[in-house]
């Protein structure tokens, strides 16, 4: 098995997956086949959409003779004819529906092994909603111990170990970690279904929140029973990979329609909202027309279109980075989604969100009410500003607010005049303070926020001012203000010098321009839109800055100045000595070379890359955060820009 | 022409719009066909999409010699070989695009007349965004002058004359109340194209509403050059019907894929998110090998399919009665169109959308943010609630909040003794107070509510509570609570009576509790739900409660109760003598034969039927409120449900 980012927003990530039986992009949809009753074969879902994983159920074929034999003799591949990858449940699910099912646990894995599942599930233990604690962690000792003894027995079989816990989340975390322990090599989030259907959404989340925060985060995760569109972008964004899905199969049954906003009965409907290949080959009267079968059949063609789509339009989000955006589009359909995303800005899950959230985006942040306030973007922001920002003086003028801290209400020549006095100039802005120094930086001038917000995003707004505002002796700009004149206002400091030293202490931290711009400064600007574009420092090309997010590029003088300012392990991304020759060549950092890095260094930060002792190689770009680092085997780390010759 | 409404949601409706060329369901949008050049030809469309109505442009043609010729020869259906509805457009938009375009206003309705346009339209002035007033209003009266010039040579052709004013709501209304007063058929809103290309949504809705304020209800209108998908659903909820797309075109010459949730760059894409006929066939790797020519008729293709679906799912919405919520969830994709919505909080505005909006519906409300509380449903119960709800007793028991009023977080057993003292009880909800008499009537018990909802959500319904508690003393329910024993117990009213009080004061107005229920009553229960069916007073059967909504079905002698009791024109709809035998025979209310109403009638509210004379002849529901009523032409103004035999 290899598992690799190649794109990530939020918490979700875009990954590949190889499994014996060939790729998969992630996140996917597993459609669930029953191997007594197949409503759409693998083979029409292969052609249909795609699909190069699905997932079948192990229990059904050991207990019925005849498929049991033929899945021995010839494989799960053969019995429903799929060549791509097959992951198999083992029964619990069954086991929670209808009571004991006695079943081996080990036995049912080596039956997967035998049957030749790529990815078999243990028998694990259903933890249900309703659950004491004391008996929702027999559950999950239970299952701990089945997880230990199956390790043995998949062969080459990935083992999907699913996490229980009932809604207790420190059980979840430790379930989670006790797991990953093991080194098995798939992570089902299981005992899911019952919070489903019953919308319990805030429930959900922090099941799934739990479990990530102790899983390993090299490894695949699947939502267990998660069939429903309506959910998967939210569980993408906290990091889950894989769903599946009998749902497109039991609402055919039931004659309902699945749609992204939820759910419909076909009968209901007056016309077929949707134009999937199905909704645009048939009206709804000729829908209505064919036989029974077949229409359920084509019912569950419908569902898979919709629930498929879905995918490809996170995938999107994800590539884009614009996946919170679309989780808020889907939460807006229904009240119990709506308020399971304020589970997420409790302190605890901000931070850890936080980590993940890539520091730069083709996205503009857009406002969508108060829940942006808490985006894990504008958290950060606020963060750094009091821990990096450092207002020179003791004067601020705020500017009043306008709709973006880029486009402000006064003319350029005042902000002009006050740009060579000894003031902070900040903007009281939606995002809260703006130091001017700062507007053109991500995510300040890549937001949209419209002229209206509401009243808890003022009041948010105004408390972050305030605090930052606290020790300054504060100056309201009017138009024609005039600083006073017993100010004294002899060496000013240019404005470009202090935008390019607070852009790079609030990117790099403390400290960082200090070192990187003592020496004889050259700003070179764009002929075109005036921007700052690189800084040379006593004739070297330390840094660039981006024209799309207005945040430094990092050049290899620029690298050996922070090196030697920045304390290690601040900024680092420490390769083992096997990777030094291959770093040197400018190739890329791949993640099995790394044996530690920064915490504080966060997807798609620019980054220096060291050897274990400290020796300084090169600079590059993140791709991964810490713990992902640390722990993915497969695909690359960091993007390699620069790298030293020699040491 | 025809046009009637058949279903309906917020200010929006489901139409039967008919012309000489067939029937059009609205909301429903004109492909605009290039007579020049045409990407999809209009029997491709017809095939793809059942389009019955487009619109082309009668300038295009007029001044292209060959199509002049043609078109006059064998008429505009020939020229562009389409049997459906066909609208013309008259120049005014490249007369904004390319300046002065020398057109005789007379003459160029007169030649669409000639090549048989189903609809034209005048040749209007465009007003844009940036004139000052005067200006604005000088284009408004030119307008106005060449809509009554032109309607004179119009014939058998139905006439369109766009509102226009600018940005200013005075100046829109105003056009509006003119040009309905000339008859016209056919409303465009023009003048609009910059306000969507700048995103300026607030803006626009202003326009919208103020448009519509001035409109003749019972006509087609059509929001001119609107075309993407995004705005459609907000458009309708205020009444829009039309929507025509040159986008579909544009926007694939350009390269660009029309989503529901905006538009993205073909190039971008890694994937199709969609699943319409063309995403799936093609790859987004086959799409690309395609010639130029080839793949942008299929972006096109794919941006009518996005387009004609999101059509379909408000027609959907409409019937089944959550259109507010699709408006909610498009809104989220854009922060522009999410301000826009706050316009709809403006007192005027909700005051001229509760008019519209039904009194039931199919789907439950759903709590999706602040917004909710200027739900016009919302707005309604509280303005009803002062209005016609009296607190019974001087001592109010306010229950603690619960998420749903219906069900309350304390036993059933003390609620059942509390109902039988004299105190008014009361629950403090997020939809305001709610008094137990009334909590299963819509929409209290009918509204979805997280239990976490945001603070300014929390404000409102403290306020609503506040205001109705001001007279009363209160007493804050806890468990084991005793009611003060210096209370006098003596005559309790009877719960039930209690109930079918106040929901009668609500639904009909003040003392059609007393109007109803003088006398021996008696009150039937569904025998499985316990729940109140029928209310027989004296041995007549005067109403019955529906199990859906919690409110009156007006039988024939509780219709006559309330016919006596409340003074016209509480309640009437007033029918002229010809439609007389028919109402007798038990036939609907058709609204050319409605000649007033009660302003205070809603759509779907019960009502009484009367004469001129008022004579009562039996009671129905409405279909349509009072402006419509006393405009529309053609269809069902009320469901007459018992009449009676004679006078």
């Amino acid at each position: 098995m290899t598992f690799e980012i190649k794109e990530r927003d939020a918490a979700g990530r875009l990954c590949q997956f190889t499994t014996k039986h060939g790729n998969v992009t992630t996140p996917n949809l597993l459609p669930v086949i029953n191997p007594n009753k197949m409503m759409v074969t693998p083979k029409e879902m292969k052609k249909r959409f795609g699909t190069d994983i699905l997932i079948t159920n192990s229990y059904i074929i050991y207990k019925n003779p005849e498929l049991k034999k033929k899945a021995l003799d010839s494989g799960v591949h053969a019995l429903i004819d799929f060549d791509g990858s097959i992951m198999t449940d083992s029964g619990t699910f069954q086991s929670y529906v209808y009571g004991d099912v006695h079943l081996d646990p080990i036995e049912i894995v080596q039956f997967q092994r035998d049957i030749g599942s790529d990815i078999g599930t243990i028998l694990d233990v259903f933890g249900t909603p309703g659950q004491t604690k004391e008996v929702a962690e027999q559950g999950v000792l239970e299952t701990i111990e089945r997880a230990k003894k199956s390790m043995s027995h998949k062969g080459e079989m990935l083992l999907a170990c699913p996490v229980q816990g009932s809604v207790y989340p420190q059980l979840r975390e430790y379930c989670a970690r006790q797991l990953s322990a093991l080194s098995a090599d798939f992570f089902p989030i299981g005992g899911v279904v019952p919070l489903m259907e019953n919308q319990r959404y805030s429930d959900l989340v922090r099941c799934i929140l739990a479990a990530k925060q102790g899983l390993d985060p090299s490894k695949p995760v699947h939502l267990f029973g998660a069939g429903h569109p309506l959910i998967f972008s939210l569980a993408v964004a906290l990091g889950c990979d894989f769903f599946d899905s009998s749902a497109y199969a039991k609402y055919a049954n039931d004659g309902r329609m699945i749609f992204q906003w939820g759910t419909e009965k076909f009968d209901d409907l007056t016309e077929l909202p949707c134009s999937c290949p199905i909704c645009s080959k048939y009206s709804k009267e000729e829908l209505t027309e064919l036989d029974a079968k077949e229409r359920t059949m084509q019912i569950a063609l419908h569902n898979l279109y919709v629930s498929f789509t879905e995918l490809k339009i996170i995938r999107i989000a994800i590539s884009e980075g614009w996946l919170w955006k679309l989780v808020e589009q889907r939460a807006s359909a229904n009240p119990f989604l709506s308020e399971a995303l304020r589970v997420l800005r409790e302190p605890d899950h901000l931070q850890w969100l936080e980590q993940y959230e890539p520091t730069s985006k083709k996205t503009a942040l857009f406002y969508t009410g108060p829940q942006t306030m808490y985006h894990p973007t504008i958290f950060r922001y606020h963060k750094r500003l009091f821990a990096r920002y450092e207002p020179l003086f003791q004067t601020t003028v705020v500017f009043p607010e306008g709709t973006k801290p880029y486009s402000l209400f006064y003319s350029r020549e005042i902000v002009d005049i006050l740009k060579q006095k000894n003031v902070n100039l900040v903007v009281r802005s939606t995002l809260g303070p703006v130091p001017l120094e700062l507007d053109e930086m991500y995510p300040l001038a890549q937001s949209v926020f419209p002229l209206c917000v509401d009243q808890e995003t003022r009041e948010i707004a105004q408390q972050v001012m305030d605090r930052f505002l606290k020790n300054n002796e504060v100056i309201v700009w009017k138009e024609h203000l005039m600083i006073p004149t017993e100010e004294p206002l002899t060496h000013p400091i240019d404005f470009d010098k202090r935008r390019i030293s607070a852009v790079a202490d609030m990117q790099f931290g403390v400290g960082a321009s200090e070192a990187l711009f003592t020496g004889k400064i050259h700003i070179v600007k764009s002929k075109r839109t005036g921007k700052i574009r690189n800084i040379i420092c006593d004739g070297s090309h330390v840094v660039s800055m981006r024209a799309e997010d207005g945040l430094f590029t990092l050049k290899l003088d620029g690298g050996r100045r922070l090196h030697r300012r920045l304390k290690y392990p601040l900024l680092r991304v420490i390769v083992t000595d096997d990777a030094v020759p291959f770093i040197r060549e400018g190739k890329s950092v791949f993640s099995k070379f790394v044996s530690d890095c920064d915490p504080d260094l966060r997807p798609y930060d620019e980054c220096l890359i060291v050897d274990e002792h400290d020796m300084f190689l090169g600079v590059g770009r993140t791709i991964l955060m810490r713990d992902e680092l640390l722990t993915f085997r497969h695909g690359v780390a960091v993007k390699t820009r620069e790298s030293t010759k020699e040491g």
